[in-house]
Formats: structure tokens, sequence, C-alpha cells
């Protein structure tokens, strides 16, 4: 039986609530062999209780060894195989722009960049240009005309925009035109299969006019174009699973992720207080909320492990304010690992704690990596995470008699 | 998307250096309950310390439950499913032996053995000949000719050769004519499909025209067929992963389970001391290096709990020769267990220690099997085991963003 049918079939409502709070990046590693990860070091006796009344372990994101991006790992906290449900960064991008994707849009993520006068790239963000200007180039290659098709530049940030092409048979397949380093022009895009070709051309004659356009721009003068992906809707989460579900979550991608597989994204502040607000004042609209903290990532790609460990004591902070709302089911966890020691996102499991009254606690008494190692829900692959607080929160039935 | 297919995509080549030591049969049982393993017995300083800096766990080699032989359990800790590559053990033998298997080749393990008068087999080894008979019996059979077909006879050892079969439209499908006791005559070996017929057909005239040359010897006087099967590639290591990778082992099978999959294997002597040394030798000109010891297995197999110690001793002492080399990532496992007091292999899951800079140690401080099953690791499947080596040595891009 396929996996989401069998939830289909088994899903029911009895009100249970749910909070999945994810700190995203939370798993980390120590700056010595022996020494403490972040979550490890931080203060947080809030999410130490809770862990003490939670069954404990380590998600794997995507597989073991595997380094998810945030598109794949979320797709996993959600319940979606991310393999099958393989999604290109320029779908996400719109989405988190609150673009309003159609089916069978192609979704591009535009870099504006610096070339040279012989057209080869010397900064593949030039030199991350300002929003405001970011704004103004935008509104110049929206007179950009294709054949047959509808086109849209919208702004995301910094150097980072959006462009959707829009009308019949525009289909995946295709590369970057980025060439990911500096010094040879931006590639040709290209189709994997013929039925990609005609998306191909359409790609290659609006980064062509695009150059002519900001031809005399500086120090953004071209686009690459990356993550070329057609937008297909996602299984529905609350179909699928059964609870209506809601996101908060202060940035455009987490914010487009929950609108991928159908979540209500609910307007929310840029703080986690913000968020936590948006929370409450929801609570009865919905049965399972995504709550979404970026800023345990951003340290954690700047390398500075003290900085995380702050946003985790903050949030710890902050816990008591999502417990007294009364949910049924809470989990904490990060969508991968983003160990300030190196920098990157990384393969290594995430931290997790699920709370219930039926929970089964074990004998963690601290969340943290090297505790969850002793939990009871062991190292497990994160799509099961939504089954179990489905299962916790009284949705799920009994498979078979 | 195809595992391999999603490797070769995100692999990248940064440099990292990667052991996979392999204790062959290391999985042990204690000999009473309370007791310890073999490995838990073993007075192992040097793993022990390893331990402390690394992540442990158990991997499970081909599924929970089955007790895998020399191929699946080395194919597996390779990163091959080894039910999807199912080779039989002809194909392995003659790869063993140096013998250069073409595309199609039907390959076949030979006993020689005793029969009566009226056929039956009485001994299924002949009393394990020495390797000097096997050499002048196996130049007789070198004149049996088989239509359509040219014939390798090639001794392997003692009691055991390889038979080899090229020609046109030798398929595989074939039962073994070893009957695995004594007291009834060989069996006829028979197409489990029609397009095995004609392999089928050759396999018994073999058989047949072998009984006649050998009728007259003593005390091997015929020869049982095992493992036939038609030789085909496997996908490159190297282009499914990423990188170069070396097999060094005494023993035949294993250096041709590292050619099965593209190693480079390297000429090494017939201690763990010359594996180490040749090791050390080829460091600059491999990336990954395959190191197999094979005594802790034929201990095991033996029933001498203590002999099997020994090796897990000697392989201590040993290992500083190989953390001195300066790779980045060491792994330590078995293929499988071969607990002394079974003697034989087993479907234990085997201690496992992966030891990086950023494996993010556990509580684990002592290699053991009891030990290992508190690790990060947790209990995985054998083929994770190369995605986190290579994750460990930064051989692997992030996948989606």
């Amino acid at each position: 039986m396929d996996r989401f049918d069998l939830f289909r079939k088994i899903q029911r409502d009895t009100g249970g609530k749910m909070a999945l709070v994810v700190l995203d990046g939370l798993g980390g590693l120590p700056k010595t062999p022996r020494g403490k990860t972040e979550l490890e070091t931080a203060k947080a006796p809030n999410l130490d209780a809770l862990a003490k009344e939670s069954i404990c372990g380590l998600h794997i994101p995507c597989a073991r060894g595997i380094t998810p991006g945030s598109g794949p790992a979320h797709l996993g906290l959600f319940g979606y195989d991310p393999f099958e449900y393989d999604i290109g960064r320029g779908v996400l991008e719109a989405l988190g722009i609150d673009f309003k994707l159609k089916k069978g849009d192609l979704a591009i993520r535009v870099n504006f960049c610096t070339v040279d006068k012989k057209g080869r790239v010397t900064d593949r963000r030039a030199g991350r240009i300002e929003t405001k200007l970011n704004r103004k180039l935008c509104r110049k290659l929206r007179q950009i005309k294709l054949k047959g098709v509808q086109l849209f530049v919208e702004t995301v940030k910094e150097h980072r925009a959006a462009v959707v092409l829009r009308g019949p048979g525009l289909h995946r397949g295709l590369n970057d035109s980025d060439p990911q380093e500096t010094g040879i022009p931006p590639l040709e895009v290209k189709a994997s299969h013929p039925g990609a070709r005609k998306a191909a051309r359409l790609c290659n004659a609006f980064a062509a006019k695009a150059k002519a356009i900001l031809k005399n721009d500086r120090p953004a003068n071209m686009v690459l174009l990356r993550g070329i992906d057609r937008y297909e809707l996602l299984p529905d989460f609350t179909q699928v699973f059964g609870p209506r579900a809601a996101a908060i979550a202060s940035y455009p991608m987490y914010r487009g992720l929950g609108r991928l597989v159908g979540m209500q994204v609910l307007k929310t502040g840029e703080t986690i207080e913000g968020e936590i607000e948006t929370l409450r004042k929801n609570f009865d609209r919905s049965d399972f909320f995504f709550l979404h903290i970026k800023k345990t990532d951003s340290y954690g790609e700047d390398g500075n492990f003290a900085k995380k460990v702050q946003v985790i004591e903050h949030s710890d902070k902050l816990l008591p304010r999502i417990r007294k709302l009364g949910f049924d089911v809470i989990a904490v966890t990060g969508d991968h690992s983003t160990p300030a020691v190196m920098k990157v996102h990384s393969w290594h499991p995430v931290p997790t704690l699920l709370w219930s009254k039926v929970c089964r606690p074990d004998d963690v008494t601290k969340f943290g990596e090297r505790a969850c190692n002793h939990g009871g829900l062991g190292v497990f692959p994160a799509v099961d995470l939504i089954p179990m607080m489905l299962a916790n929160a009284g949705w799920l039935q009994k498979y078979g008699a």
C-alpha cells in the first residue's frame, strides 16, 4: 500500500492539537572531540524539563550521509519523502515571496551578477546589491516579452530575484546557467530531454534580453538562472494526514515550504516572540502548527557558535509560552544540522523530542545530541516524525483488524 | 531518484582520504549469557582510544536476521545493495585468483571430490587434497573440449578450482551439482528458465567428461560444480561515489570483491603488517582504501575464541601505523559476525566505528558489541556506511537547496 494512501485511510479527527517547533540547523558539533555541541552548551532548562517528559532521539533528514538543503529537509519533516518530491529552488523562492504560483509555471531563481566586457562572470552576486537596486532592475526586466508565455520578475532580497514563466508546455529538466565560478561566461540552459526544449529556449531568450537591457548597469549587468523547476502541487497535507495545518515563519522560504504542502501561511512578525503570538492568536483555527525559528541556522552558517547557543537559549525562555497554550503534542527539532564549526548544513542526525501525555518517556533528561542517542526514538528517518506526532495526538486509527 | 544516480550527482572531490578496515567476521558472541564477546574480551587500547573520538554503532550486513556470505557482506560494505547485486560464488572465486573474467563469461566454483564405484559422493572435498595435486588434475581437465565455448580450468587452493566457460548465450539460473551431502551422486545441473538451458547442457557435459578423465585418480575422482554465475560488471565505485579506490587483501576472494566494483587491487603480502605497508606505500595514489583482515573470520569458523581475540589484539597493535598516515576518515568494522561459539557466519549486527574530525563523537569509550549499542550511529544498514564515510571526508555536496 502506498504510504500516503495508508494515512488517507486511517486518519481520524479527535481534535488533538500539535506543534512542530523547528529550530533551523539545530544539530551541531563540539569544537573539540570531547567538548559540547551548541545545544549541549546552551542553558535550556525548559527544553530539558520537556525532554524529561518526552521521548527523544535523532532524525535523519534525508538519508545517512546526505546533507540536505532547506527544501528537502523540511519536506522530510512534513512527512514527504524528499527524494520522491524533489523541488527546485526556483519554486521555493517564488513561494517564499508569496508569489501565487499556478500549476505548470516555470519558476527560476535569479542572481543579479557582474560580467566583464567579454561576458565572463566576475561576481556571481554583483557584490550583494541592495534590495532597493534589485527592485529597480526587476522593473526594467519586466519589459521583456517572450513569445507565448507570460513573464513575472520579482525581487527577493539583495542580489536575488524570482522569475516565473507562465504558459503551456514548460517542463522541468534544465540545468542552471550559473557556472558556480567566476572567469567564465554564464552557461547555456540545456534541456535534459526533448520535452524541456521549449523551456530551455525561453530561459536562454530571457537571459539574452536581460543582458541587453542591463548592459549599461553597474555592478549588476547580467542574470544567472538557477534551480529552474516546474510548479506542481504536492499532495495536500490535510488531505493526506488529516489535520488542518498552519505555517508560522518569519522567513519567506519556510512560508513557501508550508504553502507547497497546502498549509495555511499565517502572517507573523520578525521575532520568535511575534511568531508565538501568532500561534496563540490562531490556536483555535488549526490542528497542526509548524513554527520555524531561523537564526540557529544563520549563526551556524556564520560559524558563530556562541550566537547559535544564544538563539537556543532565547527559544528555551519562550518555550513556556508555547506549552501553556495546551497542545496535546509538542515536537522540538531542527530541519538538519548546521554545526558552527563547519559553517554549512551537514548530514548529522538532528536531536528531536516528542512530548505528549502518551509519548512513553525514556531516560533522557537533557535535550542534546549525545543524550538523544540514548532516547526511545533512536535514530530515525525524518519522514516518520509526522506519523508519530499524529499517533500521539490521536489522529490515526488502527491499521487492520 | 535512483540511489546511485543521487551519488553520481552530488559527488565532489575535496581530496579527503578514507580507510575502511574490515576485520572479517568481527562480530561475536559471549561464551555465557553475561560473558564477553571476542571483541569485548580483546585488550585493544588503540581501538578503544579511537572509539572515544568516533561515532559508533552496529551495521546490519544485508537485512535483519539474514546471515551473509562474504560476497553480499562486502558488497554491502562497499555501498552496493547486496540483494540487487547478487553475485555467484563462481564469479568471486575466479576474480579472486586474478582470472581476467570477460563480460558474459560463465564462472563455476569447482570442488574436487571423491565418488564411489556407483558414483555416490563419499567426500565432498576429496580429503582436502594438496594444492600441488589440484594443479595436476586441472592440467588434465584442460583437455576437455566443449562445443562453441572456450574452457578455462584454474587451481584455487586444496580441493577448490575455478572453471570458466567463455562463449555466447551463457546465462545465469543454474543450480549447484554439489548435493551438499554424501551417499548420493552429484546432481544434474538444471536451468531455472529456458534461456539458461545452453549453459546447463555445457556444465553437465563438462562434469561428465571430467568424470571420465579422473576415473582412475584417487582420492579426487570427480568434480562438484557450485555457484555457477555469469560475470557482469557492477557499477564502478569511482564513477558512482567519486573516490579512486584501492583494495588491499591477502586473500584472493576479497581482492576479487574489490575488483568487481572497480577498485584497483594492490599487490600485498600475507600478513597484516604487509597490508599496512602496502597502504603506506600507496597512500598518495588513492582516495579510498579497503583493507581486509581475514583471520578473525577463520578462527571464528574454527570455533577458536582465544585465537580470534588474538587477531583482534594484533590488529589493535598495528592500528597506530594506519592512524599516523593521516587519513581524514577511518572506519573499522567487520563484513559480518562469525561468533566462535557458532563456528559459522551469523546474522548479528557488526560493531562499527567511524572516525573523522567532524564525526560527532558519542558516549562510547570502548569498541565492543554492547558499547556500540549506545552509539550515535545506532543499528544501521551496511550500505549506509560508505555514504557516511564520504560525507565525513567531504566528498558529498548538499542535496537540494
